[in-house]
């Protein structure tokens, strides 16, 4: 029914666009009408402008056959801290309201060179950095934030107003909206996807996020972004034989029961296809993975934000003043420690990964917490984004308020392409026994 | 006289401005002639406006004293990979032919409010990427390079049509040309001051350089980007009595006549006046330093040019497409191993700079050489520029054929304003002694 198009995943709708049996009108009105439904209640948009939107739909449409790029028609939703040359890039910051550089980020020219049809800028804490969240909720549960920073992208995706997002992560910014949200969720290995024109928080840290509601769409942007491993990722993975870790973490006593009890079935759930699970742990010497990744970022934030800070210090939160008047007095050695330790620890990390075919970790602590001013915890992520690794959140699980839960799959750097392989495979597992049903 | 104020340094221009010698307007006027005299021999501007210079003069000259920044009409040159609000960014590359998005990269939004005149922008080679010359000219010898990537710039600042200048150095961009063109070059430690807004070739790699004709001018460049180390630098640091090294590299087979020369005579220079300088090398296990940048530049080079491949292949050149392409079949096993090794050697080599009070090694390894197409060899800084360190080019010595020759002090990470302190000192003892005199 072309009127729930919207539904559709991209692999799917994009099938249908390249064999005439629709349009990217169609589609986009199709995605026009969802948006007008439900934006009241999800509130994903930062900027949308419905005639812009049919617009591009018809100027695709007009694209000769021979010439259409990979996704064309494919519908995207921008995380508002990403330049776009025809929308705003606000940042949730005063500082930048309205504010409207002509340029493309290098992802954006990518994919819109591919034939993306770009919706809208979405919803972020402030400039990505911060904890407080913007007006979006949970499609799942009004009541409930949709995580951050990636807010919008998430929900927007969660509540199948836009088949693909793009999110960033520093901390947890793209995986923890993914488990809130029901999603699929790629952090992607640091430095495979151009960040050019994407706000600068923390250089060695900050990473674009790919948001799906299936594998096969984030698999149509790897391709996209040219991702490459160094051997060809295996086709039909199979679980029966597969070899997994359960990794808990230096932060494990920070989870919920949701976290718990969705890695407890995850585990089950493998077993039982015939996958072994073994237990694995961190080396002690990197229990203060956390507490670098937080020097760094502090320290990171000092450079990033003195621009704001020398513009309009009163127009910037409190924890960015901080970062750059570095009230809590990181001095340099401590940085370059911090600094130096992550990257030690990033290849003693890969061997220990590369032993499995994939390790499960929590995506956060449980499910997506009540109100929206805060966006909840990133421990479980942070450590995999100072180590540089692909991860994947896999939704499927339910926590005790039904709201979504996933768990992280993770792997050695630039093995992403075997880890969405993987993850197609187990995906399709925990979202058939999981035990959560996507009912928005 | 007012018609020479060009030659000035920006502390001494500042320091004029401030008790109301003269106004920002009576020293663009000077900026102006000196461009209009000498443009055509030099060509260091990608782009230049008379009228909005003396716009800008005007606007400055207009402000409140005691609104005025700490910066108030210093002209500062801006290398064309930077964007500027108000004036295009074109990178050399057709691609972006005109191209004028309206934004400021960081470091210019903490300029601009700080007070500078942004004068133009500055030639680049092809987004800083390639060693292919630009239109420009050394300022010492029309016939020769100024050197690159931050051609412009460097040029500009030797020629005294702006006092300073921003580069960028992902392998030796800032420091070659600050040897070439007879001026004081900073490359701070990587990440100390924003990249927002700076084309990205390497993330771990590129730095913001800072040109100027004196380090009292590069502190007050320091001073605006809040550069910290943990211990306050010294004042009036004393050559006597102080302790330096002799660093050759593994590379010093590359090395010429003119900068062994420069270095003997360096050597010389800081014994006579009391100073211990001992030779060492770098632990033979970082041999390969060199191999492993390019492991790394290459295979970042591949994302960070996928823009651009995707969206006008046929318009960059084929070291970009190499890059893109692979072309030298880096593996991901390759680039992790060469960056991680790098990673390791920071702190490793961060140690043995510790025990000076900096270490003299090349800037480049000769005086320019003839020709523009060419913009020279980057072999000894690009060192330094995977090790994240602090280089500052002093100039003062000269080459067979008269050009200016300088070299590199180098000092541990986040220690930039302690290499200032030992560079004002040290630099006044080579300018004064060391054979070069500036004659444009």
């Amino acid at each position: 029914m072309a009127s729930e198009l919207y539904r559709l995943t991209a692999t799917e709708i994009s099938a249908k666009i390249k064999v005439g049996e629709i349009t990217v009108l169609d589609y986009a009105n199709s995605l026009l009408k969802r948006i007008e439904a439900r934006d009241d209640a999800v509130q994903a948009w930062a900027y949308f402008k419905s005639e812009y939107l049919l617009e591009q739909a018809k100027a695709l449409d007009a694209i000769p056959s021979a010439e259409r790029g990979p996704l064309h028609g494919v519908a995207i939703a921008v995380k508002d801290v990403i330049y776009t040359k025809d929308m705003p890039t606000q940042f949730n910051s005063p500082i930048y309201a309205g504010d409207a550089p002509r340029v493309d980020a290098g992802s954006i020219a990518i994919l819109r060179k591919a034939g993306a049809l770009i919706v809208g800028k979405t919803t972020t804490t402030e400039f990505a950095a911060t904890t407080t969240g913007p007006k979006t909720r949970n499609p799942h549960d009004s009541k409930r934030t949709p995580g951050g920073s990636s807010s919008g992208s998430g929900a927007a995706v969660g509540d199948c107003q836009a088949p693909i997002g793009l999110g960033t992560q520093t901390g947890g910014s793209t995986i923890r909206p993914g488990s809130y949200n029901g999603i699929y969720a790629l952090k992607p290995t640091w430095n495979s996807i151009t960040r050019e024109g994407q706000k600068i928080y923390s250089l060695i840290f900050d990473t674009l996020g790919l948001y799906a509601r299936g594998v096969a769409d984030l698999e149509l942007l790897a391709d996209a972004f040219a991702l490459q491993d160094d051997e060809p990722a295996p086709t039909n993975f199979a679980v029966k034989g597969a070899k997994f870790a359960l990794l808990k973490t230096m932060v494990w006593p920070q989870v919920g029961s949701g976290t718990t009890a969705a890695l407890d079935k995850a585990v089950s759930l493998l077993r039982a296809q015939g996958a072994e699970v073994e237990e694995i742990s961190f080396p002690s010497h990197l229990d203060d993975l956390p507490a670098w990744h937080r020097s760094v970022l502090n320290s990171d934030g000092r450079t990033a934000f003195l621009p704001e800070y020398t513009v309009a210090k009163d127009k910037i939160s409190e924890q960015l003043v901080g970062h750059v008047e570095n009230s809590d007095q990181i001095s340099r050695k401590e940085q370059l420690d911090a600094f130096d330790n992550i990257a030690a620890a990033r290849p003693v990390v890969d061997k220990i990964l590369g032993k499995y075919d994939a390790v499960l970790t929590p995506s956060v602590p449980d499910e997506a917490p009540l109100g929206i001013e805060k966006t909840g915890s990133a421990a479980f992520c942070l450590i995999w984004t100072a180590l540089h690794t692909p991860v994947l959140n896999v939704p499927g699980f339910k926590g005790e308020n039904g709201m979504p839960i996933g768990v992280s799959l993770v792997a050695p750097r630039y093995h992403d392409r075997r880890l969405l392989a993987v993850g197609k495979s187990v995906g399709a597992l925990f979202e058939a026994e999981g035990g959560w049903k996507r009912s928005v």
